[in-house]
């Protein structure tokens, strides 16, 4: 493998304490997530603007880059320096990104939104994608309650501060799920990318690995997934309707509504065995 | 005041039903939300894609062509006609749309979210942003209290396919809060912008008005809101930090964590009548 980026350290104070009322008319304080502009440059030219908590900006950035599919593998960056300072990310490449102009110019024809554009050029690609077989990655009832139990006790931002999406990878046993990385951001489309950032920087491989996420189960969380080789979603919140559909084309499995004992399956049954006696421990 | 734009009335269906399997094994059918890609035309030019729950998609567009200020006055626009089959929306001008190279040009420098550059270029035009003073428009406990019940008492696409987030503005007098639109979308950006469009089919003044939207305070929220003339913003769930920011230096009224008897107010307390006595009734 190719040399890794050198990567700056530049986390930042994540949360925020604001003076605030509530219904009795009581003064006091709280705090609220950190929220802040990251301008991201490439070899100089300026790429791109991220609205990030700001937890692991290098991560971002690269994730970002991979998820865009502006790079296909990190040994193509030589550096990403973040400065909180003038709010910046500097990317430097080892000689340039391939097809750099033509997927930076397709944003401007296909859609207003950077999510929008990642979906738009990646459908595109979608019969590219293959994941792997049903037999190979699954996951047990158990395997997905232990996964959610290490969620629950998951020290957070969003528990001191809220307001913030948080994802998580993970390594998922027979009867098992060992937590790799967890991120927080404004934005679950940056903790995604984040934790793509990390799986690259870490040399980790998607196979056997599930992500966890606290915002809804859309197409760009599929999509993403599903190019980053993690074939398994769980999912605190609901589904959307191309997020079902991309995962039924893709062979994803999605586990939505996912809280305590509790879950809905709503594609890649095949990727699933249930174990629904587990769940006559359920606490309601 | 100018003629208004001829619409089409293409609502589709809002939600679709899928099989689902439950922590108990038990199959069943459930609801999930509708979410579409439509793309639209200003005078035969592509312009962006848009992922809809596809509720009311002609005010979506003209509500996304106001707040990003591609159109002044809704008399700019001649019709909009979309047409599910292609997944198009056409918006045709009355003679063009006043520096529209130069405002969608500036979507590829700024950033590569449509959300993000309504934010890039509206900073710049932050200062010309004038909210009616506090003594003028402001909102009691009791008023605040009415309009969070009207919004629990609300039917809604939330409630039976949940994963939308809904947007209401209400008429706001001194002790009633009156809902004058309410809408849902798979984003809160489109949510917002179809009720901005609503305003200006029916010609409604933002003065005694307020916002109601499940989404976080943003920054984007904040943003809109105060473009739109709304100085009151109430949030079911929790702020970010430039949404805190904005909203101090723009001076809305900002309330989150709405729900029931239960609030937060977090920014432009003086333009919020306490009435402490009113939570002594709080269901906790």
């Amino acid at each position: 493998m190719s040399s890794l980026p050198h990567l700056t350290q530049a986390a930042a104070e994540l949360t925020q304490e604001v003076e605030v009322i509530d219904e009795h008319g009581a003064r006091r304080t709280l705090q609220i997530p950190a929220e802040r502009a990251l301008t991201v440059y490439v070899d100089k030219r300026e790429l791109v603007t991220l609205m990030t908590l700001g937890a692991a900006p290098e991560l971002l950035v690269l994730g970002y880059l991979r998820n865009q599919r502006l790079t296909s593998e990190p040994g193509q960056i030589r550096s990403i320096t973040v400065d909180w300072e003038v709010g910046a990310a500097a990317v430097h490449t080892r000689g340039g990104l391939p097809d750099y102009e033509a997927r930076t110019a397709q944003r401007v024809v296909t859609t207003g939104c950077g999510q929008g554009t990642v979906f738009g050029s990646l459908m595109n690609e979608l019969d590219s994608i293959e994941l792997p077989p049903a037999d190979e990655a699954r996951i047990s009832q158990r395997a997905l309650l232990a996964l959610l139990e290490a969620m629950r006790q998951q020290e957070s931002t969003y528990k001191s501060a809220g307001s913030v999406h948080g994802c998580a990878l993970f390594r998922v046993g027979a009867d098992s799920a060992e937590l790799l990385s967890f991120v927080e951001d404004v934005g679950r489309h940056n903790a995604i990318d984040t934790i793509a950032g990390w799986m690259w920087m870490n040399g980790v491989s998607a196979r056997d690995t599930a992500f966890y996420t606290t915002g809804r189960l859309t197409s760009e969380m599929v999509i993403k997934s599903a190019q980053m080789g993690v074939p398994i979603v769980v999912s605190r919140s609901g589904i959307t309707q191309m997020g079902y559909q991309l995962a039924q084309r893709l062979g994803l499995a999605l586990f939505g509504r996912a809280v305590n004992r509790h879950f809905i399956a709503y594609t890649g049954f095949d990727r699933f065995d249930a174990q629904p006696e587990l769940a006559s421990a359920s606490t309601g």
